[in-house]
């Protein structure tokens, strides 16, 4: 979790802001949205929506009204309530990398699929890490498990090794279904459920402008249960959104207003994170170009545009374009984490862990992106300014050419200072070669092998473990 | 040069920043600051400070008065106009490492000593960079030349290989004189460089709370001609500064604004900087730690003072404590950079070129860097917000479900978008190994293949020529 001291940048001054949303009702208006689901689109007709076959053509009124509902922030609740998550405020809450289908392998030194046992290591990494709140989800795709089992086996693994706030899956009706009744097991009745956010789930558009079904019935079913959803656009300049970044954004808030107003007409107040993960294209060669400036921008616009709705925001990330753990990648994964939290998203997807943008999730790259995230938390909390810390009695007694060591100051406050986990420095000082990623691999391993995770009650897990071998395709 | 479009951030709030200020007025009303020069002690007591010894006790009221003299905003005027800096205002201008002993080599891939031929290739390296303003002074020391010379090859080296603008020495009263005299050759008459700063030069203070002989006669000498001077603490926290960052704002404080204070004496309205290259130690290794939290709140800090007393600002760069461009590297110089741009500095030293802390130049640490202020410059741009940009007659055209690529609209933008120089995705099409930092080097060995500089007039370099063979020890 970071706590920002600093105030948020604005990318944009308030009539540029105002032109955006403008332009999204214009194209909600005379575009529309395509929505692959019957149930959605007649909740919209009923309340003033025209209809022609799978597009709805929202009128902007309807539009402001829902975004009015949704609530500024909202606790998601861990198993252990010392792990709750409050998304809003000052606060940017973190998740690691989400979605990669290869892992690159800490011995083999390249890329293969990403199993189940990846997807338990890396629970357990996000579980050590000081920083990482969110888990879950798919931290990477566990491609050795059968399809009908994975997000049950997904959710499990999260609560059995952390007990961190938890992601939910967002694939259809009947899996959306039986994440909110594995979660009603581990927080013992479908009650608690109902009344408190226990599972984070990734809603994500089919741009430009459409809705999927699976995505649809993921979205109904939690707004009936109010548990929190990211409803994000994942469109890509000159070819899913236009070239142009205002335009972008256009579309991309069309997109996620038009579905963030289904999930308040379905429940008023559900809460939600409005979310982006739309890239840039490099058109030249047709590659994702997640890495540059551009998706920086994106970030910046995209939290603005939430903080002008006054709902929460999701972006940003460690991301790079890199396929190695190379300076690329350690300098584009800062450059987009800073500008994330510069921008003030309550949550961060992706903070640790990915290589070549979505693809990989590396482990070596986890735990260097975790020295990211401490290094970027402690600058946003700012420094102390008291008696104590101005320190004017010590400097005067030091004086001109004096030396601080010997100080009881100096004594006091020493270990303030954040020392980082791995560095060339360390390794210098230890007499070893002095590269990050090779430091990060064997810091990885130690990790793994000395991780102890919380115990889960046994009744709930016997449960947890008979309800999913019940799930039938 | 950096545009920042987007607002500087503020580390402490202003009843913070005013306690900082009365503790550093507080300091040198009761500590004072050892002065090794008689004539600026006079200056300081003729004016109503008191002296003892080496010590001046400044009143607070006398510092005040002065650093409402110091200008708001600057122009560094280069050989070529086109080329002059406005130090100032939403600028952040760009200057390339400064005072590395080392230089990594390309071809070794180890460091060793820097020599005259690493000045003329970085010089030649900062002249085909899209985004280095400011070249000359200690860009690396070359340490094949006679003491006596170096400060005039490394001015000649600078005018010849570029024609951006320069920076000084500050090195003692007869190597600043010299400086004065050089430009006076380059600039046509010393009656132009009186009028027209054309010399920025670094003042450094002795923390704690010292100037030392040299650095006072070159703040004499430059202050004389309204030549404009970075006045910076170089403390240490922990061994030459207090452990706790906001009495190591005070103590610098209190150095950096008693030396502004002289300059105003000698010359009211001499054009200065107010900065910063204080460093944070971990006091477990006692070695720097430069790319850490720490430094980057330091930055943050300095910049707002400098603010408050409406001088302009100098602290960051592309710093790292690594020894390798690796991951590292990457991270580290990223954080940084960003942190110093998002403070609001006006001047950015080390913006390019170093390892290990201040230690090592290396060649393809060099061209990341270029690409990370590349990044960064095009980030604080922000985006374009018009009718055209919005794009909604495109989004309209596309409709749900299209696709942008054949869109005139995308034509006519697509090239608005900033491509990497050097990257592992670039290589990675092209079917090479994928790191950076390979690929950096081979970019930089064709780069100054290719550089040509802009002619320097013949009769200025056999007058500059004539000038450096007539300097005697």
């Amino acid at each position: 979790m970071i706590y920002r001291k600093f105030a948020h940048s604005d990318l944009m001054s308030e009539e540029e802001l105002l032109q955006v949303h403008q332009a999204s009702l214009e194209v909600l208006e005379k575009n529309g949205i395509e929505l692959a689901h019957e149930t959605a689109r007649k909740i919209l007709e009923k309340n003033g929506a025209r209809v022609e076959g799978e597009k709805v053509f929202i009128p902007g009124k309807l539009i402001e009204e829902q975004l009015a509902k949704a609530p500024r922030e909202f606790t998601l609740h861990a198993r252990n309530p010392r792990n709750n998550v409050l998304i809003g405020g000052d606060n940017t809450a973190l998740a690691p990398g989400y979605g990669a289908p290869f892992v690159m392998d800490l011995e083999l030194g390249k890329r293969r699929n990403s199993t189940y046992a990846d997807y338990v290591n890396f629970t357990k990494l996000s579980g050590a890490s000081e920083y990482i709140d969110v888990v879950g989800g798919v931290l990477v795709e566990p491609t050795d498990l059968p399809d009908e089992q994975r997000h049950a086996q997904m959710y499990h693994a999260a609560v059995k090794y952390t007990d961190k706030a938890v992601m939910g899956s967002a694939l259809g009706e009947k899996k959306a279904r039986e994440c909110v009744e594995m979660a009603a097991i581990v927080h013992q009745g479908i009650e608690f459920v109902k009344e408190h956010p226990v599972l984070l789930s990734l809603i994500n558009t089919n741009s430009p402008l459409q809705l999927d079904r699976r995505m649809m019935e993921s979205l109904l079913v939690y707004a009936e249960y109010k548990q929190p959803m990211v409803i994000a656009s994942l469109s890509m300049t000159g070819t899913t959104a236009p070239v142009t970044l205002a335009a972008a954004l256009v579309q991309q808030n069309a997109e996620v207003i038009a579905c963030i107003s289904i999930a308040q007409l379905v429940n008023p107040g559900a809460p939600v994170i409005y979310g982006s993960a739309s890239s840039v294209v490099d058109l030249k060669t047709g590659g994702l170009a997640i890495g540059s400036p551009e998706t920086a921008l994106m970030f910046s616009g995209t939290a603005q545009l939430a903080r002008y709705y006054k709902i929460p925001s999701r972006g940003g990330g460690s991301l790079t374009d890199s396929l190695l753990p190379d300076a690329q990648s350690g300098y584009e994964s800062m450059f987009l984490f800073m500008a994330a939290v510069q921008s003030g998203f309550h949550f961060i997807l992706h903070a640790a862990g990915l290589l070549e943008n979505y693809m990989t999730m590396s482990y070596e790259k986890f735990i260097i992106d975790d020295e990211i995230c401490g290094m970027v938390k402690k600058y946003f909390e700012g420094i102390t300014v008291d008696r104590d810390h101005l320190g004017v009695e010590t400097i005067l007694h030091v004086g001109s050419g004096g030396n601080y060591l010997g100080e009881d100051h100096t004594f006091a406050h020493m270990r303030d200072m954040r020392l980082p986990l791995i560095s060339s420095r360390k390794a210098y000082y230890s007499g070893k070669i002095p590269d990050t990623s090779a430091n990060a691999g064997k810091y990885c391993q130690e990790l793994l092998e000395q991780y102890q995770g919380p115990p889960l009650d046994k009744k709930i897990e016997n449960e947890l473990l008979t309800y999913i071998k019940g799930i039938k395709k």
